[in-house]
This record gives C-alpha cells, sequence and structure tokens, in this order.
C-alpha cells in the first residue's frame, strides 16, 4: 500500500556527482542492492546520524570520517544493518571501503558505508567486494533512477527530488533521494537521504544549512516511533556550478535554504506516503502551544497512538480517540476548555467537547479522504509545530510479522 | 484471542458488598452492562484515577465525591465512557446518582459514577434511570461474576481475583474485579477495578496500601500506550471482619500488602493475558538501571515498539527490533558494550551484539512460546523494574478498525 500514486520526477544531474547502482544479491536475488555514489575532489559533505545508542558499525564508521577528511564515495548496501554485530560489524564495513579505496585508488577514509535492512546478522562483505568492480564500472552522472530504487527495503516505489533555480545572478541545482518505509521516527536525522547540489559551499555553513532543511522534514516525521539504528542523512555540495554561498545571512543563503528545504520535505512527505501499510497521509498542526516541546509532544503522542492510527485506517472520525491522545501528552496545567481540534475545515472539538456544529457526516467526510489534516489548537502560547505521519493498517503488522527488517 | 484459558476463580463474598447486574441496552442488546455496588456504611473507601487531563465526568464526580464523604454506591456503565462530554456529561452522571440515591434513600453524594466504552456520545441517561430500580431489587452478597460480567467491553472474559487469610490472628478476605483490553496504560490508577475487604483500615492507611499495590500492578502494564480518560481503581474496606489494621508498619499491614499486592498483580496480568488481539503475554524485566526511571524508561521503549510487538506477534525471535528500542530509550551515556538482553533463560545479546553461544533455534524455542520474558541488564546500577504487556496482531488492528471505543 502506498498513500496517492507515485511523483513523477526531472531529476537535474548535478556536476561532480555520478551513481551506479547493482545487484549484489545480499538478501534477495533479482534487485538493486549496492549503490556507489561518487563525489568529485574539492566538494564539501555534511551528514546527520541516527541517535540511537545501538547505532550501527557504518554509522558509527561514517560519522567520524565526514569530519576527519572531504568525502569521495558513499557505498550503500540494503539487505542487511550490519547493526547490533559488535566490532566484526565494523571490520566488515571496512573491508568493503578498503576493497573501493584499491579499486578507485583513494584512500578508505575518504568512503562513506551506510547499510540498511535486517538488524543483528554479519554483513556478507565477500559479495559486496565481489560486486564492487562492476559497480565502479558502470558509474554515471545519470543513474540517479536506479540509485534511487537500489537503497530501497521495504518501500515500494523510489523517492525523489530535484530543484533548479537562480540566486544572486547564479544557476543553481539540488537533487537527492532517500529511503524509508518502517522503524521511522528520526532523531536528529533520518533513515538514509543524499542530497546533492553543485552550489558551492564551505562544511561549517554546510553543516548548519543541513540542520536547518533535516529540522522541519526528516525530524517531523513518524511511522511507528521506532528510530532506526541505521539511520543518515547526507548533504554534498559539489561547487561545479556558479553559485557560491559564503555567508548565512545573504540572500542567496535564504534562498538556497528555501529551496532545499521543499526539496528535503518533498522527499519527507513522500517516505510517509510509502510508510510501511500506509492507506492515509495524515499532517498533524498543532498551534497556539507554549513551546515547541508541548507542541510536538502533542504531536508525536497523537500521531504514534495506535488507537488513533486504527481510526484513521477505519476512516472513523473518532475523535474522541484523538482528545485521549492530547489529555496523556504530558502537558502540564492543559485547560480543556481551551483546546480545539478540526479535521480539515470541520470543527469536532471545542472548550473540552464536541462543537455543537458538528456532524458525524462532516467528520466523515474527512476521515474518507486520503489526505487527512488534524488541527489542533491549545490556546495557551504561540507557537506551532506540524507533524506527518500514516495509519496502522493490518497490512503493517502483516508486513512486519512476515518480514524480518 | 487472549492468551491461555480462562483462570477459574473461586470468590470469597466480603461481608458488607452486595452486587447486582442488568441489561440496560446502552449500546448493545443482550449484555449485562450496568452494575451496582453497595457498600456498608462505616466502610472506608480509596481511589486512583486517571492522569488523562481529558479525563471523563464521571471521573470528576468520582474523584470528588470519594474525598468529601463515605461511599455507599459504586455505579458503573459500560457502552459509553461519557467522556469528551463538556458539563452536559456531568449533569447526566448525576442525573444517574440522583435516581440512585431516591431509590436507595441516600445522599446522592455517597454514590460514586464510573463509565466505560465509546468516547464523545451523550450518556443516555435515560436508559440508565430505566433500569435503576431492578438493578437495585437484584442486589445480592453472591453475585461478584455478573458485576464482573457486567463492567467488560472488548474483553472476552471476566477477570477476578481473591484472597483468604489469616494475619495476626484474625481472618481476612479479599475479593475484587477489573477490566480493560484496549487504551490500555495506566498512568496512576487503571481502566476499571474493584477490589473489596472486609478488614476494617482507616482511610488515610487504605489510600497508602492502595498507591502500594497499585504502582508494581497496573501502573507496569501496557497494552498501546494510550492512557484511557476513565482509569479508576477503588478499594473499600468494609471493617465487617476481625482483622484491624492501624498501624502501616505492623506486621499485620504488611502480610495484608503482601496479599492484596497478589490480588491486583492477578488482575492487571488478567487483564494483559486479554488485551485486545493478544496472542502472547510478555514480561519485559529491566535490571541494574541506575534509577527507576530509566528502567521504565526502556521497558516501556520496549513494551510499546510496534516492530518489537509485532515480532512477538510472528513468534520472530527478532532481537535487533529489541536492541533498537533499547537504544532509542533516551538513556543518556548508555555503554552498550554492558547491556545484555535474554529471552527466558537463552542469552542473545552480550557486549552490544549478538552472543558467542546464541543460535536461532534457541531463539525460536522461546519465541514459540505463549509467556515470553524479555530479560535486559543494563549494567550500570541497582535498580530493577518490570512491565508487563502483550504483542500487537493483525487482530488488535481489526478489533480497533471495526469497533468504536
Amino acid at each position: 500500500m502506498a498513500v496517492g500514486s507515485e511523483r513523477k520526477v526531472n531529476i537535474t544531474p548535478i556536476e561532480g556527482i555520478r551513481l551506479a547502482a547493482v545487484e549484489s544479491q545480499i538478501r534477495y536475488a533479482n534487485r538493486l542492492d549496492l549503490v556507489l555514489v561518487e563525489i568529485a575532489p574539492d566538494s564539501t559533505t555534511a551528514g546527520v546520524f541516527t541517535q540511537n545508542a545501538f547505532c550501527a558499525a557504518p554509522v558509527r564508521i561514517a560519522r567520524q570520517r565526514v569530519e576527519q577528511c572531504a568525502s569521495r564515495y558513499f557505498l550503500i548496501n540494503t539487505g542487511n544493518a550490519n547493526a547490533g554485530t559488535g566490532p566484526e560489524g565494523e571490520l566488515a564495513a571496512m573491508a568493503c571501503c578498503d576493497g573501493l579505496a584499491e579499486i578507485a585508488r583513494t584512500s578508505s577514509q575518504q568512503i562513506l558505508p551506510f547499510s540498511t535492512g535486517v538488524i543483528g546478522e554479519s554483513l556478507p562483505f565477500d559479495k559486496i567486494l565481489a560486486a564492487l568492480p562492476a559497480l565502479y564500472e558502470t558509474l554515471s552522472a545519470d543513474a540517479w533512477e536506479s540509485a534511487a530504487q537500489g537503497i530501497l527495503t521495504t518501500d515500494t516505489r523510489p523517492k525523489l527530488a530535484s530543484a533548479s533555480f537562480t540566486a544572486n545572478g547564479s544557476q543553481a541545482s539540488i537533487s537527492g533521494f532517500a529511503k524509508g518505509s518502517g522503524m521511522i521516527r528520526p532523531n536528529m536525522a533520518t533513515l538514509l537521504a543524499y542530497v546533492f547540489t553543485d552550489a558551492q559551499i564551505e562544511k561549517p555553513l554546510l553543516e548548519k544549512i543541513l540542520d536547518r532543511a533535516v529540522k522541519n522534514s526528516f525530524n517531523r516525521i513518524t511511522v511507528d516511533g521506532d528510530t532506526s539504528t541505521n539511520d543518515c542523512c547526507m548533504l554534498v555540495a559539489t561547487g561545479k556550478g556558479s553559485l557560491v554561498i559564503t555567508d548565512s545571512d545573504s540572500e542567496a543563503a535564504t534562498q538556497f535554504q528555501s529551496e532545499l528545504n521543499a526539496v528535503f520535505e518533498q522527499l519527507a512527505t513522500d517516505l510517509i506516503r510509502d510508510a510501511e501499510g500506509a492507506s492515509k497521509f495524515i499532517t498533524i498542526e498543532v498551534s497556539e502551544g507554549a513551546s515547541e516541546q508541548e507542541c510536538l509532544a502533542v504531536a508525536y503522542t497523537v500521531a504514534e497512538s495506535p488507537l488513533v492510527k486504527t481510526a484513521f485506517f477505519a476512516s472513523d472520525p473518532n475523535w474522541g480517540r484523538i482528545l485521549a491522545a492530547i489529555g496523556r501528552a504530558g502537558l502540564s496545567d492543559l485547560d480543556i476548555e481551551s483546546v480545539t481540534v478540526a479535521l480539515g475545515d470541520t470543527l469536532l472539538v471545542s472548550k473540552g467537547s464536541v462543537d455543537a456544529a458538528y456532524s458525524e457526516s462532516a467528520g466523515q467526510a474527512e476521515m474518507d479522504k486520503d489526505e487527512i489534516r488534524v488541527r489542533i489548537n491549545l490556546g495557551r502560547g504561540k507557537v506551532s509545530e506540524r507533524v506527518w505521519t500514516s495509519d496502522l493498517s493490518s497490512e503493517y503488522v502483516r508486513i512486519n510479522a512476515d518480514y524480518r527488517s
């Protein structure tokens, strides 16, 4: 299942970036499962990584290497997360990087490994090593779609986004892809997302720009509240285009940030539309809260409540479950009299109970939609937040009871 | 679905307590849905109530009245939670109490109302008022089973527990019943639980004893993390027996507490065995934590992870999901090298990755059981905690997508 039909995207290639994907049979046959991204010298790279204490071996390596020197390659496999694998897992990931370093005649330190798939099984690094020569041979500037395809696990379709624009008189482009379907509640990072631009941006500024873009995109989505051990989001600036951004307060930086945010939001919402078992795309908007923290507490409590999520699956305007979730979100001194809840433009709850003008048929009409907006006004402050989520369907249970991920 | 077969319980009647249950057709026909408990004068009553900000009208009334004077009646309906119903909801609940007060020739203040069922619909108090005379007429000392039956909603079987013992040379009994199947993660309270004793205990001490009993029973269970708007747990001491407890440090008090804890644990674990869609009964034990708070954070994060719960449903020893849940539980400076995870007596994880002696067949044998113990040792302190939970099955989704509760 997935919400809506697949979005057709015209990807603008990014000068300085080449990509390739092959079938290496890590877990399944006849499936692109190994992806290589080549980054031109003198590019800058910024990354954010999962906060899960049991982060995977490749995450520990990539996090360290991105700090130490300029990255030249991303090597990404699916089918095996190489997480919970201890010191052996790190050796396996490094062996893959070493193999590639030899072929590409570069330092292993400049290669960042990424893995996604089943946790706790040994990485079959021999299969990866065997596939590397063919992978390296087929690097091309246009292989965006097969790269996006090659990082998928339970996803039913690739997620790509692209933007071209002029800032400060210079032309620039941003293109990227992401994956993620379950075990999704990123914490300061996301599942796997790779975004590239031809603009020239120094690393400290690139990191700042990445953090801002992640905050309102990948860090505002949840499928099941389960933060993965393997979340990574990488942003690369090749500097091969004419746009140069040096000052974070400049108009060009502001415009670049805005274009990048749009690309990130597109990818993040694509993830939710293709969440495991998803039949609904749900936006939870919380307004007039006293702080970002309390708005997010309410939004995530509603977004992750199994009872709210099953009501969405059933298209049941069961607003009592939304109310119960708000009520247990841990807000101190919540005055229920000042809370309003609406589905789209239909007011459900005012002054703590059902609104006088509410009709079940109006609620039903909102719930029958594929894309639903839940609007919660706390009436006690000036802060707003927004989180995207999916419903909890029998298909989600089937996928996660059948599939060892 | 439910885990294991129904437990046969011999209930010892409690002197000073009479009960009755009738069909009043609040939501469904041919179903006991209205229960009355009569409490002899001079009994003491203690209660704990949901912390949900959107607590139901009857909860607001019962919480106030139990403080103000001696309770004489509990009036409990299912089929309608009378929650999210605003001031009208309180008027409806009070109308029911007023009707009973007239029949029973007592003050309405001495009647505590309780409701469970669908949230956000008006309480059909006319149906309740119409049923009250027959309900009052049939009060009997032996109607425990029909009372336990009459408070159920999606539960598939009644939950009763009873204990008789001698303390300080005096005979005493404790009997009680509870309900709850979904929207279960009690917060300082439980779904509906009513426990009675013939011991004589003053109210302040009774409250203290109740808090202790609730802490390690109803406040250590979760089905879906959803704290209900209607949770209430009531403990009544009629004082009609020979046991008198006055000193909380006495041997008699200690023994009474221990017997009461056993009754509460029996009822709490019965709730989990009969949780919505449950096919597994799971105990999460966290040991060697630095604090109660961090042990509970780990236990509840594992217990409420949709991915862990679906793995239990599938009987899949997918320990990677348990590890990922521990890793996102928010513990600062967690050294994954000191964490061990076992299923029953089978060690899964040591030093942050799979144990050398672990075999998939040993893990599978543990997961195939109906009752599973997950033992997590954090290796960084001296505190232990234990939480009970159920799995997440397609049946849970079916129940909550089909049933408006």
